[in-house]
């Protein structure tokens, strides 16, 4: 639900240029990012366990009500006020726009591949459509040493998977051929989209004892035939984001391993072709606008 | 799909008669058990894993073609021959009789107890459905330290639960205030049912990171929103009964924790009632056919 007005952006990243009397963690100039949370209730036990985004009271980037009855307002501005708790800092070595979408599609396919131990390496990881989450998936999985195939329902995706982003496999979803040769041997697959799609395919694709999780929203029900998942002890899971202390992991991690989002950099007298072409899936894979020198 | 003529019976237990010259495991005079499977491939990732149960060319204890092409039979029968691998051992403590469901209904919810982690102690665990795998369930959770809850569609199941069996709670599925208290309070949940019905429900039971496992098997398709897996990186998994190296683990659990089924002792001649009973769900909790003194 919108509320109006409203001030959109996550993914945020910034110079620090003031900080509080009682702020430990920041200082004056250091390099900053601000995901999708900006207040947590600190005490529950997802909070207590460092999982602030399953905080039944978790307070989003923009569009939320704050603790004090304020809205929330997000990165589309050139200044931000943020509890420290919930920033993160950027590690040097990461340049700041290609990192900022890591801060919302980095670590929420980081954080499941960590959770649900699809980071070991020598796994068969399937990365299921390959969009700003997808191709972050694609990075972090093969860093973390899986063999990695993209499941796509578009041929076009497949040089652009093997060639730009070093996947090792590429699966066409309405390939039966294709798909029939690669049943049970996924270990798990990480679950982009948000389109209604058949789960059916994807579990058959998965070894025993493999994970199939979503962290895209489908809007109707998927179907799910106890069979499909009884039989070989496979799991279907959802994941929804990371917390703060993970965001942080995912960022050294993304340092060492060299790991950025493919972005395009845009000023704000482009957002509306932006748009328009965002809702064509034209982008490869972020635009990340450049606020400070757009206004 | 039963191919006649066949001979039924899993959960099978007797008396060692006879021993092959390679026998290791067993002397004639040993108690022992049978339990769904008689054979598997033993070279497969599954079987190097000691999970059997889900090997592709898995061999049921009756109603399967055997490796030789000869039909499995049963434990409707006087004599068995097995091959020692999937035979058991059944700890002199546990009678035998009582000890035989826990051959398939035992290991069938001990086994995603344990690999799905819901066996340590001071969790919250649920139960679905309570029969025969359902009562198993309860004793077996309890015993590894879980606060047990049984979620039953039948308010007269609400006694017996908890006088019976030592169920903590007991959750009436119509009952929407009782069911609307207990959200987000269980770690998991072992699922036996295999008529249709609502998962949604049991998923908004769980936790954050809480964990439904389905042993039963509905035929219709469940449904599953995403958004109830996502928004607390819930699982929705399944699991199929256990490997012999598991099963013969749970027995020896079973006996150190007095775990037995609770069964009504029959014979043959009372079969056709038995199955009557069976259809109307009259019986606490399994029929078990004293053979021996049957013919």
């Amino acid at each position: 639900m919108t509320t109006f007005p409203i001030i959109p952006g996550h993914e945020i990243v910034g110079i620090v240029t003031e900080v509080g009397s009682k702020v430990e963690k920041f200082r004056v100039g250091d390099r900053v990012g601000v995901g999708c949370l900006v207040g947590s209730c600190r005490t529950c036990p997802s909070c207590a366990n460092d999982e602030e985004n399953y905080c039944p009271k978790l307070i989003f980037t923009y569009n939320s009500t704050d603790f004090d009855g304020t809205r929330t307002y997000g990165g589309y501005s050139d200044v931000m006020v943020v509890d420290e708790h919930f920033a993160v800092h950027i590690p040097e070595s990461l340049p700041l726009d290609a990192a900022a979408p890591l801060l919302c599609a980095g670590i929420t396919v980081y954080s499941p591949l960590k959770f649900f131990g699809l980071d070991k390496p020598g796994l068969h990881v399937g990365v299921v459509g390959l969009g700003g989450l997808g191709h972050a998936a694609v990075k972090f999985a093969k860093a973390m040493g899986a063999k990695v195939t993209v499941i796509s329902t578009s041929p076009g995706k497949k040089t652009e998977a093997i060639e730009r982003l070093g996947t090792d496999e590429f699966l066409l979803s309405s390939d039966k051929a294709q798909i029939g040769a690669a049943l049970g041997t996924l270990d798990g697959i990480i679950d982009t989209v948000s389109a209604t799609h058949s789960v059916a395919q994807l579990l058959a694709l998965l070894k025993s004892s493999g994970k199939l999780v979503l962290v895209g929203l489908p809007e109707k029900p998927l179907e799910v035939h106890a069979f499909a998942i009884v039989g070989g002890r496979k799991t279907l899971a959802g994941s929804f984001m990371g917390g703060i202390k993970e965001t942080q992991e995912m960022l050294d991690f993304a340092a060492k391993h060299n790991i950025t989002a493919d972005i395009e950099l845009i000023k704000f007298d482009y957002l509306n072709e932006a748009m328009a072409r965002l809702a064509k899936a034209d982008v490869k894979y972020r635009f990340v606008i450049d606020v400070a020198n757009s206004i």
